[in-house]
């Protein structure tokens, strides 16, 4: 090989990439943010969604990931969301939304009048921290009953996040859980995390949750 | 194509469902009841497996499946429990244990005196319910703090598992949580799934975790 061979690697967007890049891209020509919410299954993702709306006096819309069953979508609808279900189940039950189901989603949603796109992903605190799915802010929540070490366990899904909701607060009392600890582990991980503590039960940490996504949109969004 | 041509499709053992077998049969030969853990993080599984040793009055060891850290490790280790570490992130970050990294395992521990080997499985409740790693029993475990409609969400888990730990139950009264219907969606799953409400802290439900453990010796491993 000849030295002006030599070929400086570059990274490429390919696949998924190149997908979340034209959603996210697509979204912010429309003026909408889109927030994706990744966490283990049953840390409260759905019902802090159900008191956002209650909360947030603007368009909001879910597109909701899981593998089985619409339940979730179920909940958000009777409570008066507009929802669109993502089922991977008979898909090969895959355990992670990825970009392109996002794009085919959104050609059949009427975006109109939606200022907010929340995607409720698979309950999984490791593999949707590995796809980009074109949103433009991820958020990492983690339940106070998973105990301190999850940050140094599962660090993809905190370093990957721009919020993290530490949720589930009102069940501290009756924890043995060192809460400084946790958040001093959420800053190894990722010194820059925002961090809310929350809870939908006792409405603690609402207020500011929806500053932080109101501030999605009046910054431009990231890409 | 002739009418003798005909063939009917078998399910032929391979890859990862090959070494699984090997793998259980012989622990089996050597008189090891192998099994595995599986949950969503922080379900209690490492505080369990602690509470475990100090009432189990038998040989047991542990292999200790995580994408990263030692942290789980040391905990059983400082309790006086024989661990193994396998940490998937170095190569890949597996989201779940196949039965080569078992094997592998095996090939490494001494084995002398113990009648029982736990697998703690990475915290995940979709993935490594796919994988057969050569255990005689799978657990799944499951903290009330999760919801009860992840049997549902969730089922391959409760599909494959021949006990159910519903965990944390200490917390059920600051929970609205409805047990009754957590029981039946885990029975419409998987109708006989065995079912123990446990807890660490308060220790409930300790005895019949045990008896189950030491039915899984007296009783010829299952393949």
């Amino acid at each position: 090989m000849c030295p002006q061979d030599i070929k400086i690697m570059q990274r490429i967007l390919t696949g998924n990439d190149q997908i979340a890049a034209e959603v996210r891209a697509s979204l912010a020509g429309k003026g909408i943010a889109c927030i994706n919410l990744m966490s283990s299954p049953g840390s409260g993702k759905t019902t802090l969604l159900q008191k956002t709306a209650t909360k947030l006096n603007k368009g909001m819309f879910v597109i909701e990931g899981d593998i089985y069953t619409t339940l979730d979508s179920e909940r958000l609808q009777s409570a008066g969301i507009g929802v669109y279900q993502i089922n991977t189940g008979p898909f090969g039950g895959d355990c992670h939304l990825e970009a392109a189901w996002i794009r085919s989603a959104l050609n059949e949603i009427d975006l109109a009048g939606i200022d907010f796109l929340f995607i409720e992903n698979i309950g999984n605190l490791v593999c949707p921290a590995e796809f980009d799915i074109g949103a433009h802010k991820n958020i990492v929540v983690l339940s106070v009953t998973e105990g301190e070490d999850k940050p140094l366990k599962y660090p993809l899904a905190f370093r990957n996040a721009q919020l993290c909701l530490i949720s589930k607060v009102d069940l501290l009392p009756y924890l043995d859980l060192n809460l400084n600890e946790l958040k001093q582990n959420i800053k190894r991980i990722n010194p820059q995390l925002m961090m809310i503590e929350i809870s939908s039960i006792i409405e603690k940490g609402l207020d500011d949750w929806i500053n932080f996504i109101m501030a999605c949109r009046q910054n431009a969004p990231e890409g």
